[in-house]
């Protein structure tokens, strides 16, 4: 088959790789038909995710066919299409068992990681059972493949941590494909205003099509005080922060109320200054997470109900074996005004 | 009537001033019979609170007598012994609405801060109906006057806020009055290990007494390491600052488990850095608050019924008018042995 | 002043009253703009409700402007748009401390029960700080006239009590205005689906206009056995019962799901059988409430924002004198076609 | 091997049966150290529970040595000691991933119901890497089998369900085994009072050795009555029925404080009246439920760390091929004094 392979920092190729096969009794080999490129995929090629050695074929989400399936796995079949998690979870470690699988003892984020992903012909996938899910008949791939990450990513880590509830003022800063998908979950709970925070106007626009109130591009203003007059000096009662560097975090602390909170989606390289010289007293509450995919089945049904539809997300779209040039579109987002990049087998 | 006045950094008085009155319908004027002293007091004395002004009478703890109320007071009478809350809430404010009354529009800390406070023969309480607590019967003040502020510092800022649950490992850092607060309400959780560090030996002591199942005496020894070999290399579910420098909550950042709680109680006078590097995948959550004394009722009863006793915490007892010298040893606690310092009014 | 005078069961008139003025510090005199009449008013008048006497002035809803406010009143002053809480909570005892003003020991519903009330054209408001609240400029008086009483209580009672939340399967049993309320709060938690029930078309087309994505008269076919088949024989997530009668009670057992919610907002004059031999094992929550209104300020900032559109529950408009015709439309709802009916002063 | 059969009504015999082995690649046969009855085990034998048919080995509860274990099974190796829980997980179902494992769709309560059960030398138990546990090493037997059903039974059902906290007043209506191990699960959150109700003096003394803070016999007074006078008029917090018949559920009714729960553990043969006329303005959360053991791996810490003994459960002790006398002692639980029968293979 092919796969698309990492060999280093900064080289790649979509080249002939092994097809893989069932080799523990809980496995399903999966035919790829719908596959993405993530922002973590971008990194592990500037050589930022040590994990991942030379050789090993990327991509954690996807869409497929069931090819084969082991002999223990007992809620899939060959032919069954379904959606891949980018967190394999065993189901049976103390982790899985409090919802939280991205610490799975034996496995979690593991695809195109530690062991080969979904940017290829064919993918294993451990622990079937707890790690794929049948897809909804009518919802294309287009829509379903953005459920492998990215919506369950903005709902756990950004909407469920910052306990958006009814009538909240929120910021979500960042508006790339994670920003995003926080917005259109966020409204699962009805907020009264979303302000979108970010540099890039392209993005903000989109945003604001989704449902954001209020775009502030923070490369002309100061989100803090932006934030604060358009809240009457209070702040906001949640802070989404979707990027991952100490100047986004930094907003987020600028434009919290009392009370409120912060969640942190963004995948961070370093550490940042936490102002607890006045936070202390400020009753504020920052969580951080890698998602769990516990919302999975949930968001499958609002999917198959549609009152979710992610598909505005996918800004651009390649054949599978076109993968480098996806890249090279996906590397260049603002310039190509690209979110997500669907790539498809046919 | 004699108080204890701030005369600007470094300076106060036990002297003579204006016995204070009713100013507003819904005050009361309460007789002290027991105050106490506060780290805070300590941080005001040395200058490093700027909303206290020169000849503010000091002190936001305290039991006493009502001896006048307002025309709006509804239910309290004069002659009634009573628990004055360190939290003055005007319990009709949006914040006091939602249960966070440090943030009170009208009140908040203000005792000994912006009004004159405790450690005086009289104080006057504003919003008496939702500021003071009718002391019940049999429990004596020294244990009463623990819930003017630390016992519901350590409870909600600590142990609500770290959602310690019953089974769990916690640790916390700091054995001073405060954490050992924490220690003690802690306990209503069943949590199955209470970790206690502190670089003290009579604090840790102390903290065994009260039912920690560990002491680390963190200038012997590393409490990350200390911590991970107790703990099979997993970490604490819990992890409470209850000291407020950056040392401190680093602690908390090595020992706290992935899925674990940073509940952060220590009044921080400089920023820490977060290491969201490590931790933005660890699934952590870090809390901050400023005490609201919503669980001051609870607290009561729990006190009442003799499944909380305080008392153990109180080292020193001094007549009222011998505050200068009950300072002199609070200041000196670490040699003194002192966690709290009972002022008598006779 | 007029009101609307209760004189024994079934007797009721507009007529003469002494306007009502200040009595306690705490109190506000509001003059009446807009109210509306309640199912519970009927009960009243067929004598159902012991505690109303004889003289008593009806109503527990409006909109109006403070004429006048005691001493103790901080928040509000004459000429001030507010909206009436049908609960008037004195803010400061146990209950209302732990948001459960419905029993709060000095007040509680007891607006046009226990004291006069609002249909008339001046109330006196107890504990006006805590019962009133500022009316949002641009919103109109016959929306705000519905969180008297009618959101909050579908919102707090079936919403909130029942744990909708997103992606969930809903039924509503009774499309009367506290279904309708049910409906449109229960709205921001975005389930998958919201059945109602209920044997009046007219009330389910409305049902259907507002957001029901079905509807089953409950008078044609078996709810149980169509939402059985609607739900794959899983049955629903939470079941609403907005009407207070044991036929209503039973089709919420017939219909929920294990693990399922039955949210009991029902005004019930005789007891109900709870099948504890099914449901024992079901995994199974029962809730009842009052309405505590302790969601007020956020409803009024979901209508402020215009998330929150109450107006299509206003069916028909009388002026404030004509109230007694109003009566006879509101009591024969099925033919008028009645949902809420808006009395205006003017 | 020897194993106890059920053959049809009242009918029962120790006798020759086939030992089980792997049928399932998740599959684990485990030999039997330490078994117990239940309740519902006498009620099968009195032919109530129609999903038992003739032939069927019984129990639910034990404690034992893997023999084997199927392909798929990855935490467990022939050798290790294993706690059986009542509930048999897959694991991977729409319910277990709610952690409604009561509700599995493949496993829930099986053994000894639909499935051969642990009153036997050896038992064949499904899913066994999410229904067996490792034991902690230095825990006897005879305290860990109470884990098997009774105490998650009592913890999940009555104390979870029923929201205990600290501070409250509960009531435990049945102080029959159940009944018990909510009282020793309830005191994780440090209620200030546990009201123990029963007919049997025995039993209620038993409470106040394990810390019931008092005991009502209702065959002497009225609890109703009785509960009021204690609580001031006020009602309990919590009312846990442990029985499952009419007058005990009544007594909870009669309780239960505005704003309270009852949690109903029993297992109803019939339906009870629910005085909705009455509770419907009370603020009342009832709750059922089929055990789950979601809170076995917390449980299991606490016996582990010493913070739970429920060894003073265990009355009698048999061989296990005596567990005929054994079923006569525990049908006749009131005069011989028994709560649990513990059965040991040696």
């Amino acid at each position: 088959m092919k796969a698309l392979v990492y060999h280093g920092e900064g080289r790649k190729a979509w080249e002939e790789k092994r097809r893989p096969h069932i080799t523990t009794p809980t496995d399903a080999v999966v035919r790829i038909t719908t596959t993405t490129i993530c922002g973590t995929d971008l990194h592990i090629l500037k050589g930022d995710v040590p994990t991942v050695t030379e050789g090993r074929v990327l991509g954690h989400e996807g869409v497929g066919i069931v090819e084969e399936v082991g002999p223990a796995v007992a809620r899939l079949r060959p032919g069954d299409r379904v959606l891949v998690s980018c967190i394999s979870a065993d189901g049976t470690c103390g982790s899985c068992r409090r919802g939280m699988s991205s610490h799975c003892t034996n496995g979690g984020w593991v695809l195109g990681n530690t062991i080969d992903g979904t940017q290829a012909e064919y993918v294993r996938i451990p622990f079937a059972d707890t790690s794929l899910y049948s897809a909804p008949l009518h919802v294309p791939d287009d829509a379903l493949v953005m459920l492998s990450d990215i919506l369950p990513t903005g709902f756990e880590c950004g909407v469920l941590n910052g306990h958006v509830s009814p009538g909240d003022v929120i910021a979500i800063v960042g508006a790339g494909p994670i920003g995003l998908a926080t917005l259109l979950t966020a409204r699962f709970y009805s907020p009264s205003h979303i302000i979108m925070i970010d540099v890039d106007d392209y993005r903000l626009e989109t945003a604001k099509r989704l449902g954001a109130t209020r775009a502030i591009n923070s490369a002309r203003e100061d989100p803090g005080i932006r934030v604060m007059e358009l809240t009457g000096g209070r702040g906001v009662d949640v802070a989404v922060e979707a990027v991952g560097i100490p100047t986004t975090f930094d907003i987020c602390q600028a434009v919290v109320a009392a009370g409120g909170h912060i969640a942190s989606i963004g995948v961070f390289g370093k550490s940042v200054e936490l102002h607890l010289e006045r936070l202390w007293s400020r009753n504020i509450t920052i969580t951080t997470r890698l998602v769990d995919t516990v919302t999975t089945p949930m968001l499958l049904k609002m999917l198959e109900a549609g009152t979710l539809d992610p598909r505005p997300l996918a800004t651009h779209r390649f054949r599978l074996d076109d993968i480098v040039r996806a890249y090279d579109t996906f590397s260049n987002a603002a310039e190509e005004k690209a979110l997500k990049v669907i790539l498809a087998s046919s």
